[in-house]
């Protein structure tokens, strides 16, 4: 096993620069930190192209099946370690991954929530695991900030690897899905808006919720039917992702 | 209106001090930020010892109340304002306030949330703004991380300065309101436990969430009934705010 010991070694520098979404979109590559994160990746047959591991987490049983899923592996001293990290008192591994696919297909009979604009990754990656948590068919992005940045990764607990994420930044499948039968419901603020309980326990559905302060896009709204929140107290202060998640809730309740 | 130039002048100085929650513990006094948390905090009779603001910011009508509400104004050229600062993009206006007097009374035919031990201070945030949202009568809190800190104080969008905020740290606000016959229900995950649908609609009640990793303690889970999220996919994979942001949906719904 190859030992790096420089900060400035062309791999290291690869992976750091993976931190960037620039260059996470034009290599189509990760940087996943973390053993829950890495052991995410290998458990969903995310590939991983390169794997950065401490002496110490070498000991650690739980990293075997990284090992063993990595095309290649590398150990690194400390100092390497860090400045890999993103996050302080990080566990020292860290595999560079390819993306995962993206689904490219919304099921007619499913149950999806669609995020639209999110542009706070921890909102994103809160939102993808809340999904995965109710069991949804799926979570369709349009326009959002990327949910593989470590922020988000690490937001969603590794959902992201495992739940099943729809790329639609054209709205193209959206529109298949709608003409196919489906139904979609647009979270707004509108206490003329029917009540959110509509979605309760109904199929062929996407609910939509939009960027954390302008809300749902005015092309969007005009594709589906207005829900809201009726809350006694400060309506306008709910967040994106606990909005998302009332919707989710009631959608499978 | 004096005018600040220097970095190191000693009511930056203190003021910047406040950052760390132990100077916040020993003084009683806080640093709040921008220019819509020093509004909610003079909306809401916080007492503002001082405010600190930019030319920039002076121009800006909001800030007038934030000014008239300020024991002492002193005005801050841009490195000194950047030093105050804890977020990138700041809005150069910062006020030490004191800590809002904490409610110290639970009242019997109340809806409260009870949050223990909650370290990060983006849900503790998130957490009390969406209690406000949903109209609850207060949030009980035990152990947590403090509710005043910048991160904090920035998740909730200020609803720290506006919601009713009990801190009990002993219990014995919880034991004196059970004793009165309130009810409570502590969400735990556990498939046996009765579902969150049980909430629907009463009063007189404290549902608590615990530690983000380790959920409630023996101590409180003795004193309550177990109620728990019934879903279909990852039950384990709902973090402490959104599970919270359920179990206040359906206490209000």
């Amino acid at each position: 096993m190859e030992r790096i010991t420089s900060r400035n070694n062309e791999k290291i520098k690869y992976a750091c620069a993976l931190k960037k979404a620039a260059v996470r979109s034009a290599e189509g590559k990760l940087l996943a930190e973390g053993l829950r994160l890495c052991a995410d990746a290998a458990a969903n047959g995310v590939a991983i192209e390169s794997c950065f591991i401490t002496e110490k987490l070498l000991q650690n049983e739980a990293a075997k099946p990284v090992l063993e899923a990595a095309q290649a592996v590398y150990r690194i001293d400390e100092p390497v370690a860090e400045k890999l990290a993103d996050t302080k008192n990080a566990q020292g591994i860290f595999c560079v991954c390819s993306y995962k696919e993206p689904v490219t297909e919304i099921a007619p009979e499913g149950r999806y929530i669609l995020l639209e604009n999110l542009q706070d990754p921890g909102n994103l990656g809160t939102a993808i695991r809340t999904a995965e948590a109710f069991g949804l068919s799926g979570a369709v992005l349009c326009g959002c900030c990327d949910a593989f940045s470590p922020k988000a990764l690490r937001a969603s607990m590794g959902a992201a690897f495992r739940f099943p994420l729809i790329a639609d930044e054209e709205g193209t499948l959206l529109q298949e899905a709608l003409c196919k039968g489906m139904h979609l419901y647009c979270a707004v603020v509108d206490g003329d808006a029917q009540d959110v309980k509509v979605l309760r326990g109904k199929t062929g559905i996407i609910t939509a919720v939009g960027n954390e302060a302008n809300g749902l896009s005015e092309k969007l709204r005009a594709l589906g039917q207005p829900v809201t929140i009726h809350m006694s107290g400060r309506a306008e202060s709910l967040n994106a992702s606990q909005a998302a998640t009332v919707l989710m809730y009631e959608m499978t309740l």
